[in-house]
């Protein structure tokens, strides 16, 4: 039944420059036998019975807490570099590139933090709800565990992740450099609005303030409508506590909308009126215009994705057959489709996308390629559930010109050399 | 509108001992606004707008590969007592009743191996598949790594894990050392049967041996067909590279089959006519029945469940509302239903399942309980969509005996008394 799946015609291009058809990887037998296509990268010698060592001697025993294998350590987070102006104010982005699925590591997480990482006693910790609600209330961590908890999926991306697409040339670096603000985990907490109803909220609120325990007191305004509607109180993240990076001891998480509205190391949320205008929401993480005006409060992150393999670095070892990978995300909800050209954007063909595709987390996105070793212009470009589709680079300055670096989500080019080298290019 | 989702009567209990509807966590607001459930545990005091620590000077910046908060110390994998039998014998368990959600982080993924975890150099590591195929193929990690992946959320479970509820009295102890031979994460790799298409399987094979690279040479016989249908080979691990006591640098995944045939630092797969009989699947990993006799080759692991909270260790504090929380699985599919019983047993009810419900995956549960302060013995009841139900400790004896330790799938009872605090019982 998995032979007659798959048809000769399944393995004739779809678009330009050697897309096959994601049927291939669709169907339960990838369907790449009898073509040929996998061979090159195959030795076809008969090992020798040779035990290797790691068979003639037992290893260490088990371990209280884990640690990677010693030759995976150099896949490590990339420091954003301090620019000095404010103690502390970095950054490191996650390896997109060396990393597969849709989950990210606890370790591997992006950070983004304004004056560093904050190291909070979670016994002395507390939540203050209070400002226009019935009656304040403090919850210690104790307090909160008892509570109903929800686990969701979601990603987390910086506002100002891949910044540098709206530069005057494109730099070259890899794909977790130019992308990796963005990590996606499954996050356990209580729903805000749980607490919030608890609390009593006063018709006249129409905002909450949030505000983080950081010393740089990293705090926005936010809707309340989002506050009643996915926000959570998070204490896990991908099973374990929160990581003190990610927020240690209890973050908010505003799932979809920009990364500095999911407030870190959360001391307290205020509702209020109107926006408060914090430093966060005005001279910063607004987005210029041509005109020299600002949009302010872009909220959700837009539709978006990128090719993580092939992607600069990670160079092809000649023609053949090849699977291009890459993650879509949008904040307004579920990937719909993928599509993925390889000739700059001339044709497409759809990716398959790997199940579950869940809202406002990454779904990992496959794509046969039969690489014929010439020149290629690699391109991802994302629909989600909406309808909104990810804008080309020249589409996405028209808008809003090219002065601000926040909400980028235009379609990332790769461009491969003769070499099999991948290079970033704005197409 | 949220408001009118819940009623007056989902406040009632709807099983014995104050099991409540769970309605109550299905809807979007969790609905206990107004009901006073939660007020015991919350202090009604306005805070200060004292300055924590933590606000008072910058922390330190980004760091390569994250740690935990050094407040978590505490939650490790317990340690499997070495039995001096062999060297490296050894294990640790998940620690289950510290987590949450249904992703266990890598660090604490539980671990079982024969003679300890190897140290493998990927550049030197092979994958040889021979035997009853058309071409032995032999692969090395770059090749294996141009092939298309896959990605999948699924359960490893031990065959031993929960064997000491077969024993003659209850062992008290955490949930996390009675069943924590159990971890969930999203694993990625390449279908089984990608490889052994390229290899051309001849008609003959009915079987495949798997081996491990470890010093104890573990190795298992799994029939053809498992190995075409979901059956992988595992590079990463909750989007990282497999962990070194999880297989670095490949495993192979049998979703759903008992654990040992998921053999860790897999270097070759012979295809053969029929089992092997290795010592890992005759004199090990059968079970053994009351005649004397014993089954050989039980391959899913059958439908079971267990409440991580309230478990020993994690006392309640005063009656009140608590959420009665938990993890459900099964070999054959996914999970359709699970019970909760305050009463031993007497009545049940439903419990609300998180969503996304993935097949051979863990699935969290949550029920809410308003613990009256007496005593109460609860227990967790799983079926899956293949309409198996988790049996009750005799029932499995009934069927079994008392002398079988592997594939214990029974359900387990805590017994609450009036301090608050769980015990293990058979109830």
């Amino acid at each position: 039944m998995r032979d007659t799946e798959i048809t000769a015609e399944d393995l004739q291009p779809v678009a330009g420059n050697g897309l096959l058809h994601r049927r291939l990887f669709l169907a339960q037998g990838a369907g790449l036998l009898g073509a040929g296509l996998m061979t090159a990268s195959v030795a076809s010698a008969v090992s020798s019975a040779d035990f290797p060592d790691s068979m003639r001697l037992p290893g260490p025993g088990a371990s209280p807490y884990g640690e990677r294998s010693r030759f995976e350590s150099g896949v490590v987070r990339l420091a954003r570099p301090d620019t000095g102006a404010v103690p502390a104010s970095t950054g490191a982005q996650s390896p997109l590139d060396r990393l597969e699925g849709t989950i990210t590591p606890n370790s591997l997480h992006f950070e983004r933090h304004h004056t560093g990482v904050p190291d909070i006693d979670p016994g002395q910790h507390r939540l203050l709800i209070h400002g226009l609600v019935r009656r304040p209330l403090e919850f210690s961590l104790d307090a909160l565990a008892r509570y109903p908890l929800v686990s969701r999926v979601h990603f987390v991306e910086c506002s100002g992740n891949s910044g540098s697409l709206n530069g005057p040339k494109p730099l070259q670096a890899t794909a977790g450099q130019l992308h990796g603000l963005l990590s996606c985990s499954e996050w356990t907490g209580v729903r805000l609005s749980t607490l919030l109803d608890e609390a009593g909220v006063d018709p006249r609120a129409k905002w909450i303030y949030a505000e983080g325990a950081d010393s740089s007191g990293m705090s926005r305004s936010i809707p309340l409508a989002k506050a009643m509607d996915d926000a959570l109180i998070c204490l896990y993240q991908n099973g374990e506590k929160i990581r003190p990076e990610n927020g240690y001891p209890l973050r908010l998480l505003a799932p979809g909308w920009s990364g500095n509205l999911n407030v870190k190391w959360l001391r307290r949320i205020k509702l209020v009126e109107g926006p408060v205008m914090t430093r966060d929401e005005t001279s910063k993480y607004t987005i210029l215009l041509p005109t020299g005006k600002a949009w302010q409060f872009v909220f959700p992150l837009e539709v978006k994705s990128i090719i993580t393999r092939p992607s600069p670095g990670l160079n092809m070892k000649g023609p053949g057959f090849y699977e291009i990978s890459g993650m879509a995300w949008s904040g307004n909800g579920k990937i719909a489709k993928v599509e993925i050209s390889a000739d700059g954007g001339k044709s497409w063909a759809p990716a398959a996308l790997q199940e579950p595709v869940l809202s406002k987390a990454i779904t990992r996105f496959r794509a046969p390629w039969n690489w014929d070793g010439g020149p290629a212009v690699l391109q991802s470009r994302a629909t989600d559930d909406t309808g909104m589709v990810q804008p080309t680079r020249a589409a996405l300055i028209a808008e809003r010109g090219a002065r601000g670096q926040y909400h980028v989500n235009c379609i990332q080019s790769w461009a491969i050399n003769d070499k099999g080298e991948a290079a970033n290019v704005f197409a």
